[in-house]
């Protein structure tokens, strides 16, 4: 079926020409279809069955431009292509962290699937100070569980490869090249600044030459290294949560690149959750600390918990495929080195690219709201020069970290709610 | 046209048929055709016209299984299709380093070429202790042009990403994951050991827990980071030299990778040939320092002239493509601390392949004639041990080394000649 645009008034009658539908839908009569796109790129439609509101699903169809600009900014729709392959290439690893896909049609760009309405975007639900007991257990699974199966530690080299070469995602990963490793660390008309915030310090990053070499290395291993099919965007507003299920959506940014990237994307976001909640707890008329201490023990299970899960992978995997590059006496415990070696390049990796995804929310063109929506300017100012000097040494010094509680501590030192 | 193998008794009808192939010979009548290919992959034939000796072209026709073991090792010919490519492309950057093509089939996996076999092969001139002055900016010449032309510095993103597309070269690429980065450091059937090196100089490189991490990282990197389009087999025997010209052919493990790869090809097979002189160039007749001192020259300059000229395109192409990264006071000595960063990463990278390029010729399948062909077996342990040594040091403290003059200092303190 050729490409068509699908509208609220056209949905209804494609859907019900889907067999697979047939599965959901008892009748298609009486549907109620709203859209819930957040309008940056795609359109999402939330289609239920008036009578049975239990029979529903999510609609995502991408546009042949970036709909937040309009047609003056084409974007192939083939991005849809990707998000759906690696939709199906994460449901093989942890189906319980993605929705469940019911649809797809490559040639209509569109995807189908569990409406996960009843759970909320995290980051909206962290910026009201909810906790999410589990999250740290379901975001480690999914990482652990993706990026090792798509790596070179599991992958056969002929797969691995062709999947290099299929995931290649030329638009999508030019956003990121621009927008979160070019434009904010140079004086560039995309940025936006807090009003507040002052010029000095902008200059204190876009004018630092460690700092912007850094970020540049950072940029390098991100266009060059094909580690594992990472998620590419895998911020709190691409993870929805309750208290009991996380899932993963949006993975339209997926190519085979550092798995850092993702676990920099959402260790960093978490930081600024937790450098917002200065000003956002005591808002909520909350003491303080509880729900900062909470976000900072999330961001260490997660990352301990990841390794955890990932190297049982890597041992278990090497000990069924009978490899014997470490079989001679001291092989077991020379093994564990060669992992935890592996290991901690990639925290180092993590919190570089932490950093760059921090410092591109304050000087770049796109915010996150946990910070951005604070309407006290002068105190967002403050909170974004924490963000800014925690980027500023996370990126620089990122090949002297030991372990993520130094990244707590470091949060801690620049954060202490003076 | 279908693929078919030809032969001596095939070629010059062959010839005949291909309207390109008119302009190099007046007459097809009496061809003069010898197999001249070393057996490994492919057959290389040699066709002159004997009655006019200056019409002569070099044919390479690959094979779809691997020539020296036979139809049980399929191999596609898809290679020649990127030995192809890849030699197209070098000649957009140094046409004088790479023989002009007269003629290619991607069906018939074959291509024509200028003869060149009044250059003879670098590595073998190199055993007879010849002196090639214009070797090393000849070399980093061909480096600097084609890994500065193929890399995120120079293209376009679009650019970039389709060439990783089109230069994915899964079989040729197992052979260099399996037999410089793996086999050669563990116990594996298909290592070939020098009778007279000791079981415990073997052990000493594949069971040590440092080596064998380094060695994967290197591996790591080979597989993973798409830094540019390299030549993928950059040793001597890839190269054809005169004193006047050189050549570089072979390209058919081409693949977008690490630069060092190339980089430390080379320096790796220098230094072997620098350390085999220990034993040759008295079995010459010749006093042993000389010689010597000039393949150590020719490193320190290949590098260094690498270096400059690398450096000097990427200053032109951001100078003329107007980038603003740098633009502000100190902008221009801050671009400058990125390029030297980015160089001393080469380096070491350039070090750390050398070496495993350098091990695997002792430890592995495939040697090098330089040391593998010297007849004495005791001396020949000798210089084996000291090419594993040396390589052993510049794996395992690569990120130690601050210049190339290091590399050097290291290989005399090892090679003494005592």
């Amino acid at each position: 079926m050729a490409y068509r645009q699908l509208s609220i008034e056209s949905i209804a009658e494609y859907l019900q020409g889907i067999p697979e539908m047939k599965k959901v839908f008892s009748s298609f009569n009486d549907l109620d279809i709203r859209e819930i796109g957040d309008g940056n790129l795609n359109y999402v439609y939330l289609v239920k069955n008036k009578e049975k509101p239990n029979e529903s699903v999510a609609l995502k169809q991408a546009v042949p431009f970036l709909r937040i600009v309009g047609e003056s900014w084409p974007l192939p729709k083939e991005r849809m292509t990707i998000e759906i392959k690696a939709l199906l290439k994460a449901s093989e690893w942890c189906p319980q962290n993605v929705p469940e896909i019911f649809f797809y049609s490559h040639e209509m760009s569109l995807v189908v699937m569990k409406d996960l309405s009843s759970h909320g975007v995290l980051r909206g639900q962290m910026i009201e100070g909810m906790y999410f007991p589990k999250l740290a257990d379901h975001i480690s699974t999914y990482l652990a569980q993706n990026l090792f199966h798509t790596s070179d530690l599991f992958l056969d080299h002929r797969e691995k490869k062709e999947m290099v070469r299929e995931f290649i995602n030329i638009d999508l990963c030019k956003i990121t090249e621009d927008f979160v490793f070019t434009h904010p660390y140079e004086q560039n008309e995309t940025n936006v600044y807090n009003p507040e915030l002052k010029e000095s310090d902008i200059k204190s990053i876009q004018e630092d030459s460690n700092l912007k070499i850094s970020v540049a290395e950072m940029k390098k291993k991100f266009m060059t290294e094909a580690q594992a099919l990472i998620h590419g965007d895998l911020h709190t507003g691409s993870i929805m949560a309750s208290e009991e299920e996380t899932f993963v959506i949006d993975p339209e940014f997926a190519f085979v690149g550092p798995m850092g990237f993702d676990l920099g994307a959402i260790i960093g976001n978490l930081l600024m959750s937790y450098f917002s909640h200065e000003y956002r707890q005591p808002l909520l008329g909350r003491e303080p600390y509880q729900y900062r201490k909470w976000l900072l023990e999330t961001i260490e299970s997660l990352w301990s918990e990841f390794v955890n899960k990932f190297e049982n992978l890597w041992i278990n995997h090497q000990n069924s495929s009978g490899d014997l590059y470490w079989d001679y006496d001291s092989g077991v415990e020379h093994f564990k080195n060669q992992r935890e070696k592996y290991i901690l390049d990639l925290l180092q990796d993590s919190i570089g690219f932490a950093a760059c995804k921090m410092m591109r929310r304050i000087l770049g063109l796109a915010k996150v709201a946990d910070i951005a929506d604070i309407t006290d300017l002068k105190e967002r100012a403050r909170i974004e020069n924490i963000t800014l000097q925690v980027g500023k040494k996370m990126v620089t010094e990122r090949k002297k970290f030991q372990s993520i509680s130094e990244v707590i501590d470091l949060a801690q030192e620049f954060s202490t709610l003076k």
